[in-house]
């Protein structure tokens, strides 16, 4: 079973956002690990699966579409019909959920994932109050670069491996 | 067809949160609205329906399980097999949203909330930075009573109506 | 808590499965039940819903859709976004469901209420091979009117009950 | 983006019929395409994960629980967290859907298959009377061995790219 890592973010996205969703997605894929995104063909969801594909990684996008029109280039697709129901399972599906700089659906993500007990590293996405105990818990982090976010991720993986 | 207004709030609850959800759902019942949650039998859940009950109103709860076991008093309720994936239909079912104080689901239904352009009202339950642009375009609200936030309700369905 | 009776049927139904429908929903309001359906404008939808309607009852719909634009005069309305992904809640919400003659939507509610364990009563549905041993088990039920349909429903509480 | 056709069956199946799904699944992977299964390991999906990687094929499993635990060893796990409200993503992921004899949640995703309007191959898996218009316009076939249901979706896949 491959580990898959999920990359979460908005379809606008600035250009330094856009730039280290693409490094993100780059350094998963140099890792071997398989990068899960919300599969549309804008913003974050194409840079990540661009800078994936750049280190010959795969790329699995969870569409919140019935079915591929508007899909990025990702490997796997899978449409599901449900809308931002589909939050649910990107963050079910992931090991580690990596989010960038984004709007309501991103911290929709973010929090489903905190529920769910999931890690989660935003990059340059400070969240304000209700997040704070998932920071003290070492539940949640925020880093400012794709770098030390992929850090986080090779160290949390070794523990579960312990 | 009734108006529904959601209640979204943790099973686990302060005090102060608890009257405030029971003084919520009182409020709901005594306009004639149908009050939406969770539909657990704990925290902000059991509260807002005892609340509503008070007043003679009629409570919807969204269940997590497929059964309706551990389900608060509800008179209406129903089980969806989703787990937190059930959190997309109390919003979607909302016509606007009041969020107790909470933890990581409460604000996943807050921001589902406001990608799905649902009107949301927050009590004692300011967020931080990436909810900023929803405060300033009059999409999200935070108030410090119960009876400030039915205003705000009975204000956005008026507005509705014009 | 009330009594959840779900009638499953499609959007398109021939005039006797129309009035079939109408008086499911009738009796199902004269016995005190709550209706479910799928909360479309239209044929098996539509039909139970007026038959509840003139007897006093009252209609929960579960729409497919993520808001109340096509929806049927029920009083609960529940926009779930998910497309036919919200038949496994037509079906977990339900205590008994009814199923009028139909399409592959409706066959795929008596599949999912079959298999979440609910009793299905179909009218003048009768089911092919693969539902052989469902019928043997007395879980599936075809009949002829609804009045029998409902004596079933009546049984199966009461038994629920003893 | 790779295609995917998905494969269709209960948990608990005969040894003719896990033998089936097992050749299914070698020949899905000898053709190039990525099978994608309910996930769990037991019955069809076991068996038809098992006969993609003889033939060195990859496998994607759609999970009814929120977590990877009893899940078959595929190469992609999604767990989804939404019980048998999963089945409608198995089928709006799959380009064809080939489905092995099976209970109630096997006849469920043809008939969501059906709805969807997505081209379903039974493999003697004859159904009955509901599914006749679907037999008559060429949406649904019934087949006696994996290689003429494979023989099917080649056909179709061809028909897609003229």
């Amino acid at each position: 079973m491959r580990t898959i890592i999920g990359v979460m973010g908005g379809a606008v996205a600035s250009e330094e956002t856009t730039q280290a969703a693409f490094d993100v997605g780059r350094l998963i894929a140099e890792n071997g690990w398989v990068l899960l995104n919300g599969g549309r063909d804008a913003g974050v969801m194409e840079a990540s699966t661009r800078g994936a594909h750049q280190a010959g990684g795969m790329v699995v996008g969870i569409l919140p579409t019935d079915n591929v029109a508007g899909c990025a280039p990702v490997d796997i697709a899978i449409p599901t019909g449900m809308g931002d129901g589909r939050n649910i399972i990107n963050v079910n599906a992931s090991r580690v959920v990596i989010a960038l700089t984004g709007g309501a659906g991103t911290v929709s993500e973010i929090a489903l994932a905190l529920k769910a007990g999931k890690p989660v590293i935003t990059l340059n996405f400070p969240l304000g109050v209700p997040f704070t105990t998932y920071y003290e818990r070492g539940q949640l982090y925020d880093v400012s670069s794709a770098e030390e976010a992929i850090e986080i991720v090779v160290r949390l993986l070794g523990e579960e491996h312990r």
